[in-house]
């Protein structure tokens, strides 16, 4: 239990934040009995009824159970893992883990600026349907049994290829295939991390990288951002005081913001990352959006200090699993038995589909058609939200995020709450800042703001925040 | 580095062990310098010869490095994960992860009678190739977008269904899927786990749990295995010691030694296991080889206690990537979220083609078919393998394994290493289990057997071996 940034704690907080702590320390074992309401008041100082409201508090997250006639106990080992419980608690309209599910639970009926996808009319589905047809006319030797343990060979070298046009020299044994980036990311965290290590991640970011690190109970540390990456004096700082594992970050086209490492900035990074110690693990996500590809963290490097991680499920498929890590040489082999004992191995039937999209120019034809049709959307979906009354923290270069700051004094808690009510689902940015600086800022995805009916229910979201804001 | 447990600790084996303990206690950092030999020989009480020696050792594991003409230093923190050095150290020829590499990468020329597949040709290539040309024409709506958190509606319910025939009582919405069933084990150790935590295995078990339960860094206790369960005493006693978070278990057929859960052993486990509030991790793997279901500990204890997982690797593709979790009610929505949270979901491709393949007859049809071919080699196997001078220690009721205990004196890695060199591939004991037990086993898969090259190359190995011992 945590209290509310924006107010002193209550009295009740404070209650059951102190049994909180001792049931975390140990000093109260699962299983162990609390003390009696009327002990507890008078230890504490408090009236009873607050610390029947504490105990309620307390009994509602799980963390202690009430037995009848007999008092509150603390609950058993039988209590999994729940990643709630780990960081601060966000109401469901703002929880990133809940912004995932509604994105993929989305009916017709909702519309979904928050989205991190393209619209499913946007992806190559014949094209995949037409894959599908070749690997069962027989074009594919083995649909029935594990692939190699690095992973389908033809696709490996094909990926390799394509990291050396974004100037990223790698052979095709060091690249690794799994099932998504974010399979590929966590691969990663168990390879590198230790519980307590701290990580450092641009602030704002993808969401799930958070919910991620917290389960692999990291250290979050935030990096504010610029224009052009990372603020560089304030990442030698962070890199010095906390002694981060690695630096987590999309270097072009970034989540949430959709800004680009300038390649000065690139350079300095790196020498950071080397002076301190530092990994970096580079994801490139949303890299084949670009319209011209930027400079690379793992090209500048020469994958020394720097693994890139990638997949197709924002540009081919996200039905179809495929990702892949691409690290040094000397660490393939680790990796690779980490990667067996977590899953044995990446779906051969994803793999070889892929390889056919990316070899017989669907890939690329498709990527440019969506290339083209975002960068028709960028601007007017721009001065839509800009007549809304929201500012651009930045015009990207490409891909699909716009980062909106909200007029001030509304809170995009708020407005993504109200506007959930009305059907239209914002990605509000304390999600992806867990400082004070996302509760300004929405992130729009450019591709699903054509939707007719997202203005007016923007607005009368808007409108009603300003009316409650009101004296 | 641990000290060979058949004896006491050499002097450099002593010095060693706790400048690695001062290492793992952070007492030395990162980067620190070691005390130069002939200081650390005095301040130890031991000769200079012994310290380069020991300096040499952790050199070799990479725990520290060496710097012309300045001396001794902790690895920096560059250094990931190697499962190799968290648990003791097998030769390649033993090793778990290499025997899974091996089974991945065998060529024509490799007789696998250690492997843990059924041959392709066992497999179902045309129908899955029919599946896929059924997916291609439309017959599936979502080809490229992200499924619902718990994955893909109809296969869940045809998965429910397909417990309830094995006396398992779930609701579609207390079956999540994943990728793999070790993916599934994986996912659960998160949900469960902390570092140091003890975890129940059978000894002898399939020996990826040790390395996916060594990279959670769980405390492996093994359970010594009766032909009918666990040995209920030592199960008593060993969760009394150790108070086990869970116990994994295959109830059905066990990996490696075939052997299927009693009913009243099974009664009498879950008793156990509620005595001493440990959970039950059922693995179902190689249930539906079994001619007629056995009881499922997931059935009796109606998944209060216990998780059931399971996959379609073994029975229908491992090249399609598709298992599940069957779980209580109420711990479905935190899986969801750290499902999300690494891997984003399972794929939809794999399930949605699984889902074709077990409504459409094929999963019953296939299932028969194979159970057939089984119980007609398993016979043949066992006389030929008797023949070589090995004992089966059951006669398993089906499925594809043999546990065969090797004529006296003749090791299992030996006999390994040896049939190896020419080009079969055995399984041997020590994989399986962590104790002494192993050395005197193999596993055989039946379906395996049946190549002529088999019974010549096994007995070559054998003579070798009694060579080799003999006076």
């Amino acid at each position: 239990m945590k209290a509310s940034p924006l107010s002193a704690p209550t009295l009740v907080e404070t209650v059951a934040a102190s049994i909180t702590e001792r049931i975390a320390g140990r000093h109260l074992m699962p299983g162990a009995r609390l003390p009696s309401v009327r002990a507890f008041a008078e230890a504490m100082g408090v009236s009873k009824s607050t610390v029947v409201e504490a105990y309620d508090r307390l009994g509602a997250e799980g963390a202690i159970v009430a037995r009848r006639g007999s008092g509150f106990y603390v609950a058993g080992k039988t209590r999994p893992l729940c990643l709630k419980t780990v960081g601060p608690q966000l109401d469901r309209a703002v929880d990133p883990l809940w912004i995932t599910r509604q994105s993929m639970q989305a009916g017709p009926d909702l519309v979904m600026p928050g989205s991190g996808w393209l619209p499913a009319a946007w992806m190559p589905d014949a094209a995949i349907r037409r894959g599908l047809r070749q690997l069962a006319r027989g074009g594919e030797a083995n649909l029935v049994a594990h692939d190699q343990p690095l992973g389908f060979p033809p696709l490996r070298a094909q990926i390799a290829r394509r990291l050396a046009e974004k100037g990223v020299e790698a052979g095709a044994d060091q690249v690794v295939l799994v099932d998504s980036a974010t399979q590929a990311v966590d691969l990663l965290c168990r390879f590198l991390l230790e519980p307590g290590d701290a990580v450092l991640l641009d602030d704002p970011c993808y969401f799930n990288y958070h919910a991620l690190l917290r389960a692999h109970r990291a250290r979050i540390v935030g990096v504010p951002l610029t224009r052009s990456g990372p603020d560089l004096a304030a990442l030698d700082a962070l890199m010095a005081e906390h002694r981060p594992r690695f630096y987590l970050i999309n270097s072009a086209l970034q989540n949430p913001t959709g800004s680009t490492l300038a390649p000065a900035t690139a350079h300095r990074v790196l020498k950071l990352a080397e002076a301190h110690d530092t990994l970096i693990i580079e994801d490139d996500i949303f890299g084949d959006f670009e319209v011209e590809p930027s400079p690379r963290l793992a090209g500048f490097d020469g994958l020394e200090r720097v693994i890139q991680v990638g997949s197709f499920s924002k540009t081919l498929s996200a039905a179809v699993r495929c990702g892949f890590v691409a690290l040094r040489e000397d660490w393939v082999e680790p990796l690779i038995d980490l990667k067996l004992a977590m899953s044995l191995g990446n779906s051969h039937l994803s793999a070889s589909l892929m390889h056919g999209l990316l070899t017989d120019g669907t890939y690329r034809r498709h990527l440019g058609e969506v290339r083209e049709k975002l960068a028709r959307a960028m601007a007017p979906a721009l001065r839509r939200l800009e007549a809304c009354g929201l500012t651009a923290w930045l015009e990207p270069a490409g891909g699909f995020f716009l980062w909106m700051r909200l007029p001030a004094g509304v809170d995009s808690a708020d407005v993504a709450r109200r506007a959930l009510a009305r059907g239209l689902v914002l990605a509000p940015g304390g999600a992806f800042s867990p400082s004070s600086l996302g509760d300004s800022f929405l992130r729009f995805n450019v591709a699903q703001c054509t939707d007719p009916r997202m203005i007016p229910m923007l607005e009368a979201a808007l409108a009603e925040c300003a009316a409650s804001a009101a004296p």
